[in-house]
């Protein structure tokens, strides 16, 4: 049993030697590039910790984290061009460093790369293995198009139930494969799996939840972003929308107000009006119901408890974590 | 052994159904659309034509096709963006009817789909084909990239062999691999599908100078385009990269003055020096060149020759045609 700093110490070792051929440059100094900017690795090491839960990790979990790690780096450039970011991790996105082209081609090749490692795994389970990875993948960009038609629409207009949905797609689906396709690969039974599935997809949604909620009410020096930051933009999150349904109408007429013209104070009224509908409180509800739901489906999985401990670890530390 | 337009319906009427989910339709709607306005379906039909080259088509190769086409579409609909066209196939791009963001985003979920095609090739040949399908996807990505280096460097200094390698990648090994899938589906041997491989990737070369002489000298009432379109936009071709090469230093002043001043007689002018400095006469003789050259390939192949006359009519059609 490895903890998640040592697997994912082990990941990067093998992970960090160059991903691509060398030319034309042009191409694969892009998708080099957003590998070599870090990131934490959680996905791809989710796979190790779940192949580890029901035996020793096999290479296969290595072939399929690699799957994963490019994968989700190949949404980083995609997303950054369609929400036109020029900061990934304090370094210019891809297409700020290079074009939009080469953002375009880099991600290309980097999705075609995935199938790479998953033709490695071992043919008795790479159907399942390329069954799970692709569902998650066309999820994601499923996620990415619901996010988009959500910008156009207006706050009180979107679906509390699509929101959380596209949320889960956009940003967990993904977790909760990288853990399956370990739990498929470590031989674990289809209802583990499923478990385990659950397990990472509702950790994903209270994660998320969490980090909209220090967004707002998180103590900025440890957070280390700027406080209020979603406020600022207007963002849909779940503190706004669910402000929306909780307040009077009187406050959700301050609400639009604010959105609209954006005054110098417009960070803390927005948060006097979240305080006073208690959406800081429901939030924390609302977190833990997704992270009992987690702790649940973990709970359920049909081996040792000591077995979990790594998971359980990592799970606390992304749920409790203050920056 | 059927016709290329036997199996040309026998393809579209699978690949005509609904190939994606309903929602959410603004990620599929977008792909959807491109596979509906039409195209030749060459690829997928050249892979069940390698297919039959060595015995009765299979369901494999229905399978590999679909993906073939899905993939030539996802790289459709990316190049528009990345080329900023407005018409495909006298239709709006999907960025142009959509916006880029959904293309891209639609082109990514059409890749991804393409893998479940392959997920469904028998198990025993799997490996083989999603290999063969990885490496000319790879390279079609590596063509495109190049192409747009290319764009940045001043025709007199493009190597014609870098030139041919780039064109060799972005169009031919495609087609080149569409055939192989369907040789290692029908059990051909390897060296049978190297053969085959090579036969369409010289057939590709040649259609591409035969594509750029058409521009230049065909009937654009036969050819359906404008002649010397590619004159006009001082597109690099094979007649431009060669005619630079072969022209005396006051033909070549003559040309870049053309191509710097963009006269009212710029087309008439370009095709006076092409025929001064015998491009014309080169290109016939380069496309013979790879044609010969492709069609030793195929008959090299160890079957008997009447199995291969599907292939040979195909061949012979696409590049006799002058339009």
């Amino acid at each position: 049993m490895h903890s998640f700093k040592v697997l994912s110490a082990k990941f990067e070792e093998q992970f960090s030697t160059r991903q691509f051929p060398d030319q034309p440059h042009s191409l694969y100094d892009p998708a080099q590039y957003i590998l070599g900017i870090g990131g934490k690795r959680i996905r791809p090491v989710l796979c190790l910790l779940g192949n580890e839960l029901f035996d020793e990790i096999m290479p296969d979990a290595y072939h399929a984290a690699n799957a994963i790690e490019l994968f989700h780096n190949f949404t980083l450039i995609h997303d950054d061009i369609m929400d036109k970011a020029p900061l990934r991790r304090g370094m210019p996105t891809v297409h700020t460093k290079y074009s939009d082209s080469a953002a375009i081609l880099a991600g290309d090749v980097m999705l075609i790369h995935c199938y790479e490692h998953i033709n490695k795994v071992n043919i008795r389970i790479r159907t399942k293995i390329l069954s799970v990875f692709n569902k998650a993948a066309r999820e994601v960009c499923e996620g990415q198009q619901m996010d988009m038609d959500l910008e156009g629409t207006p706050p009180e207009q979107v679906n509390y139930t699509d929101y959380v949905n596209m949320i889960a797609l956009k940003t967990s689906v993904l977790l909760a494969a990288s853990l399956q396709m370990g739990g498929v690969i470590g031989g674990g039974s289809e209802g583990n799996q499923e478990h385990l599935y659950e397990f990472g997809k509702n950790v994903g949604i209270a994660f998320q939840i969490q980090d909209d909620y220090l967004d707002a009410f998180g103590d900025p020096e440890k957070f280390g972003k700027q406080q209020g930051g979603d406020i600022l933009i207007n963002k849909k999150t779940f503190l706004l929308l669910k402000a929306l349904e909780l307040c009077t109408p009187a406050q959700k007429q301050h609400l639009h107000h604010l959105m609209e013209t954006n005054p110098a104070n417009k960070v803390t009224e927005v948060l006097q009006v979240f305080h006073d509908c208690r959406v800081d409180e429901w939030a924390e509800k609302e977190k833990e119901k997704f992270s009992q739901l987690a702790f649940e489906h973990l709970e359920a999985i049909a081996v040792l408890s000591n077995r979990k401990q790594p998971l359980k670890e990592l799970a606390d530390y992304l749920l409790t974590r203050q920056h």
